[in-house]
């Protein structure tokens, strides 16, 4: 049972809902389970508020921390949605066991993500590119610097309102001594440390005015293998390429969603490793038609040029493009005005 | 300049000096520095206490978080001594730059670490195996969830006595799959993130009852890296082998203090590139004499067997090994029993 202590006041009517600078402003409340003594116990959701460690918690130290990202939205009804919700359930748990933390039961996640959505409900405003994103995670809160698994741990969601995601033109630099994860490594998890590992490479390509990096593979640094923090996506010809997921790649879940929708919409797609050779080949004979990350928080993100190895290349933008086709449909279907044959939107009790 | 804000009672005389576990008892105080717009501000010395921050700071789930660990010591007529203080400063910078985070300057580290050494120095027990473990941190304290690096952060210095550390007979397994770090990553840094990922692959090999890991290289597990959370030493014949530094192995203070002693001892040392089979071999002939990690917490851990594809080999164990020799010179240097031509002695003022 969810323990729920609500907030004497609401701090709604003093957002700006249309100026939201993504993940900034938080909602009234929070959903916190702690795991101690083996097991998970009081799941609740109280007033968002801080929190309390221990300068020796685990977390500060060796970096047991794990996160998903996912979104709540409203049709034009105002009935409420999340959009694949087990598979951000599923993912955490893989997450959790490859950092050696305790897996989150089913009901409490989902439970504790359902009752804290319908909470906030009036955070969630209609129109396609609002949302609310949520954001579950788990930090170890052991107060103890012996290097070893924390046996004490905090698993908590808080949700931040989100506009439409406009990030301007972008350009990537493809990354040619940098990586972003090791073949053995934690690569397809979500954990926190992967993420400041990407920010160094990441400000000496805004230096050079590029957004973000194309991560390569760390062995080689001959194949593609993210865009930033997104997966990514080019299109040869007419066919849509994506790299594989492995334990360096996440399987992410705008990704997936992608490949499903560009199948059924009969557009040919290919799941392989690509090559940088492939991609510069393809950009100078004409046939590299489009690139686009797909993550969570931007959907799709077109990206409109790039550099490797002091060589530099521009795409052409035009209407119709694999990526507003996709990113269409696929919010269509977010925003429950489109059918939804495959079940993707689970209904917030 | 450093404010002290004394705590009125001590809790030193609940603690048995004799039974320390490492890292799981604190001292009174703590060193903290905030970083905000720009700068560092308000360096103060402040009773030990839990730091309380918001559910979204970024260390929670961008893992912005580094560390230095390091060690004050007491010669036999109360003075008082850390080890290389300046080589961790440095390496914090290092790993801090490459973080995407602010470099501490010097004197805030130095001055942070020497007030609170001296103010705790009832902590610091004289008797080699005793010391004071120094454990600097930063930590990205930002109320935002957008992936990019951290405009706020809190440096802290916090201290927990040490006895002699004893982790008992260690065999380890030599990594096939997992890995530590990437080229291009972040292994050569203090980083949070690189011990999480450490844990999962470690706890697997504890169920086969080895202690540890030894590390492979990502791109072929054919060269051995680091053993567990230490750098790792090889005796093969007379010579002394380890791994190069590169960025994806940590330059350990203690590796390169036991470096240098080996030489100025006459040892034959060589920094190079190891093999597994190299190793294996070694072990089949008996030339394979000795294996030890290096860490400032354990300063010298005899490996006394290891596995790898299955085949097992055990090492046997003798008096006036290179790992007690070494670390007999070092211990002696670090509590002032032996002369010191490396000036690695640092008096606290």
């Amino acid at each position: 049972m969810i323990s729920v202590n609500k907030s004497p006041i609401s701090k709604i009517d003093s957002v700006n809902f249309d100026g939201l600078s993504f993940g900034s402003v938080f909602t009234d409340h929070m959903f916190v389970c702690d795991f101690s003594g083996g097991s998970w116990t009081d799941p609740k959701i109280i007033p968002y508020q801080p929190i309390t460690l221990e300068p020796s918690a685990r977390v500060f130290h060796y970096g047991q921390a794990i996160f998903e990202g996912m979104k709540a939205f409203k049709d034009d009804q105002n009935q409420l949605f999340l959009f694949r919700p087990k598979d951000n359930f599923k993912r955490f748990n893989i997450s959790a066991k490859r950092l050696a933390m305790p897996e989150v039961p089913e009901d409490i996640f989902m439970k504790g993500l359902n009752r804290l959505v319908r909470l906030e409900e009036n955070w969630v405003k209609c129109g396609v590119g609002r949302s609310l994103y949520l954001r579950p995670f788990m930090i170890a809160t052991d107060a103890a610097i012996s290097a070893a698994p924390s046996k004490n741990y905090k698993f908590m969601i808080i949700a931040s309102p989100a506009g439409v995601y406009y990030s301007g033109e972008v350009r990537v630099l493809i990354a040619e001594n940098y990586s972003r994860a090791a073949d053995g490594g934690i690569g397809f998890t979500k954990a926190a440390g992967n993420y400041a590992a990407q920010f160094y490479p990441t400000s000496l390509a805004q230096q050079k005015n590029y957004q973000q990096v194309i991560w390569t593979d760390s062995n080689s640094h001959e194949f593609v293998e993210e865009a930033g923090t997104m997966n990514v996506f080019f299109r040869i010809g007419d066919t849509l390429l994506t790299a594989p997921t492995s334990d360096h790649i996440l399987d992410g879940i705008t990704r997936k969603s992608v490949l499903k929708l560009a199948e059924d919409l009969g557009i040919p797609t290919e799941v392989r490793r690509i090559s940088v050779a492939e991609i510069k080949n393809a950009a100078r004979n004409g046939e590299l038609k489009e690139i686009f990350g797909t993550g969570t928080a931007a959907v799709i993100n077109p990206i409109c040029g790039f550099e490797h190895a002091q060589e530099v290349f521009e795409l052409k933008m035009f209407n119709n493009s694999y990526a507003s086709i996709l990113k269409d449909r696929l919010t269509a279907i977010q925003h429950n005005r489109a059918d939804d044959p495959y079940q993707w939107r689970h209904m917030v009790p």
